[in-house]
């Protein structure tokens, strides 16, 4: 049997100690699990940023991987504890949204349970740190396999957040930018498979890519951007992004989370 | 045999590699270790915000764990390498106050013993690092089963640094901040039990919190705080600490470590 | 059989979940890997601090260990996906000077491989992450044993670039400030044993150290340096480095990558 792999996304921090406090809440429970920081860099109380965080990453680890994303701003008040499985991965976490986007993706196929055996909380007075007295230690007993059945019972009032959904128009799509990275590449909300579903060509689509209405050219990787020029292309997970090669975009062009995209294809 | 686990807390930062190579060091003598970072953020120099971390992290960790803390001004001078050994916990670091708070919690029952035993440490000439050469590789064999008493001779004249202490007063309690997290919280020294201790009714104690002379409003948990407002709350570790719902209450409202708190218990 | 390890050295920061992601792809091919952060830290681009991040740190992990280094400008565009072979370590990253200065240290006594076999990639059609569809499945594929001559063909053209290298003077060593620490400990490219090498009692040197012109006193430890004063040692690695007792030379004294060094050895 592989040791276990549990994630975390927080917005804790790398200065203060909480991340690795939930750390050794879990090794104290299951010494034999592997642990992964997705991120603890989080912007404070940023739901979004952590759902679109977890969302483009789950994916990428072993099945059976557990995800404890704790980005909750309502801890302590009447917010749920919850898990949530899908056929693949497990999930942790308060019921604020930060789930969003796994929900988008699994399309129906998942259930929500609220966590409410305190047997399996550490005993804790304070509402405060739910993510050591309550999400780590979940996260460690269904790691040593307790059934997901024994944490609580399914709900379907689960809170799902807006994350930002492209619009098709009458010749393309709009959409807008999400998530800027370390680099300032700017990614959007805009997928190839978008383009292709309403382009002649699908895979070849004739396309303009409008940013405040200018036209930026569309390249195959970073390397073919002429340095210092906006240039755009579909990146590794199949989204449109805008980028500088070896350059910050972000900054060098005034692109933000919201700055609003146009993709016109030709016919 | 579950992994023995080894603690990192540090100011080495995250851009340089010292926190790496330490781990490289563990992994040759004992590849069987699981090593978790619990801080490397720690302000350059600061012996005390070390102190205070590993002070509020170590409980949380398996027994046995062997917790690894480097801030150290003096490395190379005559400052004593020294390893503590608690009922539960192992430490190692420099003899300059690190484990001043470790020694406040564990209130004697604890040894402290000098680390001589050089045919441990990592062959060098330099006395600049340490932590690679002397504190990685003790931590490592003592995870492999070495015992305390092969590293050296215990010690008495151990250095302990003066940690703020919350002091009676007539009518209450007068402490200080003496932590602020990433969330602009703002950690004191005094603790709900020097409260219950004076109080008519402990648990239930009837009292004004003041901080620059003003009264600040209890609450429960972080989301019952009016935002932009300043709240206090006793914390997950039983502290008093201000904070604002959604905001950064060190910055909105100029609280840094040593900011006077007074708690005036009414009887 | 010890649990092999793979190293990150990149420059993908912790705030996004590039890094993560990377490992949930190594955990998915082999769950019994050890994965160590030497840094994510490493600036945007700057192949040459990736590649002097790397020189100083693998020596100290096990043998066998696989260090894969991620900062790649050209991602995508002809520059090869490389594994190098020493006697102790392997490396994996793209061929674009990140492992200059294992080169260097390696004096010839290594192999490089161009990976090419694509069965081993993730099935992935973006050229935009190849830390993730190539790079992390690699090193995962080589930790479970595959053997080196599996992942493509040996090659002689690999790409190196330029480290600076100390010159010998009439009467003395010339070099430069190559790296700055977190405490503004400021690295250069002189060593003790280039000193050694020219004077006449090797070890125990008279030399001369000049910064801008001005004569540095050598100390044995940062401890011995006065405050607020800027002094030089030779480090834990053998490098002249200078610094200031619990400051920060690098700001204090404007010293930064490429500011020249003179050691003059007095005979």
């Amino acid at each position: 049997m592989p040791s276990p792999v549990i994630t975390l996304t927080t917005d804790f921090g790398q200065h203060d100690p909480f991340a690795g406090i939930m750390k050794g809440v879990i090794l104290r429970i299951n010494p034999e699990v592997t642990i992964v920081d997705i991120s603890n860099e989080i912007r404070p109380y940023d739901i979004r940023e952590a759902a679109l965080t977890i969302g483009m990453s789950y994916e990428f680890f072993p099945n059976r991987s557990i995800h404890v994303v704790v980005v909750d701003p309502g801890v302590g008040s009447v917010r749920r504890p919850i898990m949530v499985t899908t056929d693949h991965h497990y999930f942790i976490g308060p019921d604020n949204g930060v789930f969003s986007a796994v929900y988008a993706r699994e399309k129906g196929a998942f259930q929500v349970t609220h966590i409410t055996a305190t047997h399996y909380f550490l005993s804790s007075k304070s509402p405060t740190f739910q993510a050591r007295d309550v999400f780590a230690p979940a996260a460690a007993y269904l790691s040593r396999g307790v059934h997901v059945s024994k944490f609580g019972d399914a709900i379907s009032d689960f809170c799902s957040i807006p994350l930002p959904a492209p619009q098709m128009t009458e010749n393309g799509v709009r959409g807008e930018v999400i998530l800027i990275d370390r680099f300032g590449n700017s990614l959007t909300n805009i997928r190839r498979s978008d383009i292709d579903a309403i382009a002649d060509r699908p895979g070849d689509a004739n396309m303009a890519i409008l940013l405040n209405g200018r036209e930026i050219p569309l390249r195959g990787f970073y390397a073919q951007g002429p340095e210092r020029e906006l240039s755009a292309l579909f990146n590794s997970s199949g989204f449109l992004e805008f980028f500088v090669h070896r350059g910050d975009a972000s900054s060098l062009f005034q692109i933000s989370p919201g700055t609003g995209v146009e993709v016109l294809v030709k016919r």
